[in-house]
């Protein structure tokens, strides 16, 4: 195989880059969101539930309230009001959500998700499916476009040494390649910080965010690599699991 | 002196990321453009130019060029048609710009220099001028954002790593503390490079861009420290050096 023939592996560290991105074209978009979008939703298909509807804004949650959906939702690490639940992945548990559908609404996931959905494909990652998700890039065999949701548009460490090893382990494959200078310094961050993972992500702001808030009792959860194998994708509008079926949990 | 007193260090990889940057007040804008807007600035200021006015679109150089300035500009690493030469540090010689008033546009540098006009104080950082640029940093004592001006919005590996360096340094000082994330992985990755810096910028992708073009003579140039001590600095949308009385040179 040529490397012009190879799929191209792309980081962009912030939704805000994600319009200028180099790949155009036949590309599967990775939203993560560590602390805590994407890992939530991971744990919330490992726990069961049938599906998951992203809304951007806290207004259309409200509107799914009043239809009587269950609603978890946060901004800036709160529980919204009328919410049923908030943002952590331990609220996600299988007397909760086994069998149901969720509305979610978070304050940079889920609006990475929304600037997404332009791309034919998106797809769920964090640290607990990474192994699944792998799987599931390489039997697609298409360009990668690692979307990192940040913290308010900035750049941040968890989002950014996910991509890493999402490209380290996309590279052992021989049908992708690395396409930008962010891919390139997210894998040397990667690398950097896999010996110690928590002691390395100490440095990011947004764990001290949690912990102000009392939220960060997920970190160690969060970080912990392959306790899951779901694929959670994006379907117009709604988030299933595709490696699992989950309609007969 | 307690942690709260002490002057933030941020960093923001893309001139689209500098809007959502955290600190909003009592700052300098650090530009940095390596390859190669900054280090062209400074190279001219070394080179003794008497002033550089730095303009955002080929239509604005043109209007100087019809008035009869010398137009450094380039597209894409291509030297603009009507212009002088381009921008390569080595087309600023001494015989060229002594004296003289140049008119500078580029891809990425002088769009940044654009963007961050709002702030009151804006610098030109590179390699070449880094110790001369802590000093006036140190002595200004105020918040610092250093604006990578990247390639086409994007994040670059050698701005990146300028970043981190320039954080190292400024670090040595206890008037100053990292304020974000992008701040840390910059470090990081200076920390990785520093030791064989032209072995880690073979990774970069702009490094290649340059190498097609056959423009990558500069390469060596722009990596090495403190080879001028000049202070660039945007005064009413002309630069001058600040650190040596160009007037007299």
């Amino acid at each position: 195989m040529t490397d012009l023939k190879k799929n191209t592996i792309e980081v962009c560290f912030s939704p805000k880059l994600f319009p200028d991105r180099l790949t155009k074209e036949n590309y599967i978009v990775v939203i993560v969101d560590i602390l805590r979008a994407t890992t939530s939703i991971c744990t919330a298909f490992k726990n069961g539930v049938k599906a998951i509807i992203p809304v951007a804004t806290i207004e259309e949650a409200y509107e799914y309230k009043k239809k009587g959906y269950i609603i978890a939702s946060e901004r800036d690490g709160k529980v919204t009001d009328f919410a049923d639940f908030g943002n952590s992945a331990f609220n996600f548990t299988v007397e909760r959500v086994k069998g149901k559908t969720i509305i979610y609404s978070t304050t940079n996931g889920t609006q990475a998700i929304e600037m997404a959905k332009s791309a034919k494909n998106v797809v769920i990652g964090s640290f607990i499916n990474l192994k699944s998700l792998t799987e599931w890039l390489v039997k697609h065999n298409k360009n990668v476009v690692i979307l990192c949701a940040g913290w308010k548009n900035k750049f941040n460490l968890e989002d950014s040494i996910f991509a890493g090893v999402l490209v380290e382990n996309l590279l052992k494959y021989p049908i992708f390649k690395i396409n930008c200078d962010s891919a390139s310094a997210a894998l040397d961050l990667w690398k950097l910080a896999k010996t110690d993972l928590l002691g390395f992500i100490e440095k990011a702001a947004h764990r001290h965010r949690l912990k102000k808030l009392g939220l960060d009792d997920v970190l160690e959860y969060s970080f912990t690599l392959n306790t899951s194998d779901v694929v959670p994708v994006l379907d117009d509008k709604i988030i299933k699991d595709v490696n699992n079926n989950s309609e007969n949990l």
